[in-house]
């Protein structure tokens, strides 16, 4: 038998899950998730975002939170979400490995996002990539609403293959093609991920997929048929954004990690481990949590715990 | 631009949706949910079975519902489930234009499900198409627990192919891959469907899919790209298995037709004529339903319907 396949999933839960929560859960309770992810195998997470704390209150403790973690888990992927050269040098000060920037594909959402018009926003995130790779760091891009729009619909394919590979050309080492409001289609994700392997080598290509309509784990699929191995998600598909209206969370990491894992790829990250994360959220942000597969995972978990009960007693 | 391609769904929630259920809906109510997907677009529903009505009590009124669809939908394909010659007969007798037999790929299934050995099984089904066939019905093969067994684990795809290519030589028009305890993956699917189509040509291949892990739709689409355009669905994700423990409902009919629609298939099947449906089953059947899109799909129909109210207004 071969051995499996590897994917990369980097879990953007405290990021992308976080920062549209009512109930802030505070800087320890970032680093206990943040704590059971590592525990449950994740080498990759977006821990936070050196945004102006006026715009999103929940990220105010950025470099606190980044010293923190990058101190405790040496061995993580830290990634920090950086709109600019100011939020950069916040970041390096924070002592930041891995830096990524958002372009959105689309003249209002940059409006609506960053105040910024797409020409605008495409040059400051090409001088955040220079400027972050020039100190060293590892980088990702962004290139949000690459589907659909809110504001403008159908987003133009011409437009994500041109921004894309302008991302690719000032070296991003991902550019994470991102399903901002969960609208895609598997069949939408099939035909863009195959257009985008002209513009970008595959092995730099990761998804960021939301689950609005329920298509989330469809569309990972369809991008993993398409070749692509790098993926975010979000534990308990904790989630939503807070300048696209009608987005849903991200597609939730336990939902990828059983379906990769039933589908013959190795993720190198346990369901047990993640749904001790998902627990833990629940509890800290006072609502359910789950993505699609959540009551079936937690029933299989209380059947192996009763097995393992009765073998015992 | 081409014309879509279309692909055909089978509404299995009267049967398979409503014979696991605590509530009875009533012959008028399985009427009204009929006449309600017919409304939506469906042409091809399972409207009941004729089992043992001690075995599946709400399957007791077969004969006069399956009379009335028939009399009611001259141009829907109504089809009936029967177990054997007997209900067949029964069957026959409504006046059934279409039957489906249901032949469970491991020998546990089949004797928890219908107290008989899988070579006997395997006969029974074959003599009951022959019979159907005889008296001129359209007729369907379902090879349940065709990925994993609940009581004997993953299913052999020897299996799976030895029994498929029995029931396409018995002339099934249509062969239904059933994944009974919603345990595929879509890359189980990709692989079995390969195989199959080696054995029954796909324009006779159809899949059968429950959403108990969240991968009903991934694995539709996995199906759709294995070239599988028969389909069938729930709506509202009704469903369950008395026989199969820990089998949720089926995919749900408005995520398949969203999933399909957005990828460039045509269903022929209205969204907004589900989402009636779906209402309608809840009153009826006391509890909250609706597939994986359900809170997008009703978000989006309030905002239609505030924009059409601010157009008038």
């Amino acid at each position: 038998m071969s051995a499996k396949e590897a994917i990369h999933i980097t879990d953007v839960a405290p990021r992308d899950g976080l920062q549209n929560q009512a109930v802030d859960v505070g800087t320890e309770g970032k680093l206990r998730l943040i704590e059971l992810l590592v525990e449950a195998g994740l080498r990759s997470i977006e821990v936070t975002s050196f945004v102006s704390p006026k715009a999103v209150p929940q990220m105010a403790d950025a470099a606190e939170l980044a010293a923190q973690v990058q101190a405790r888990f040496a061995a993580l992927r830290t990634s920090v979400l950086v709109p600019n050269l100011k939020g950069l040098e916040r970041a390096h000060a924070a002592g930041a490995k891995e830096i990524a920037v958002v372009l959105s594909a689309t003249e209002t959402m940059n409006r609506k996002n960053i105040n910024m018009g797409l020409d605008q926003a495409t040059e400051v995130s090409e001088q955040t990539l220079a400027a972050a790779r020039a100190l060293g760091l590892r980088t990702r891009a962004y290139v949000a609403v690459a589907f659909d729009c809110p504001f403008e619909g159908e987003t133009p394919l011409d437009e994500v293959l041109r921004l894309s590979a302008r991302m690719h050309a000032a070296a991003a080492d991902e550019i994470v093609i991102a399903d901002t409001i969960g609208s895609a289609s598997p069949g939408q994700v099939k035909a863009r991920m195959a257009a985008l392997r002209g513009v970008v080598p595959i092995e730099r290509l990761a998804v960021h997929l939301h689950d609005t309509r329920g298509m989330g784990v469809a569309n990972a699929w369809a991008a993993l048929e398409a070749g692509v191995r790098r993926f975010d998600a979000s534990v308990g598909g904790i989630g939503g954004c807070p300048f696209a209206p009608g987005a849903a969370g991200n597609v939730a990491t336990e939902d990828l990690v059983l379906m990769a894992e039933r589908s013959g790829f190795s993720t190198g990250i346990s369901l047990a481990g993640l749904l001790a994360a998902v627990d833990f959220a629940q509890g800290a942000l006072r609502k359910p949590l789950g993505g699609r597969a959540i009551t079936w995972l937690r029933r299989q978990r209380d059947k192996d715990t009763q097995d393992n009960t009765r073998r015992l007693a």
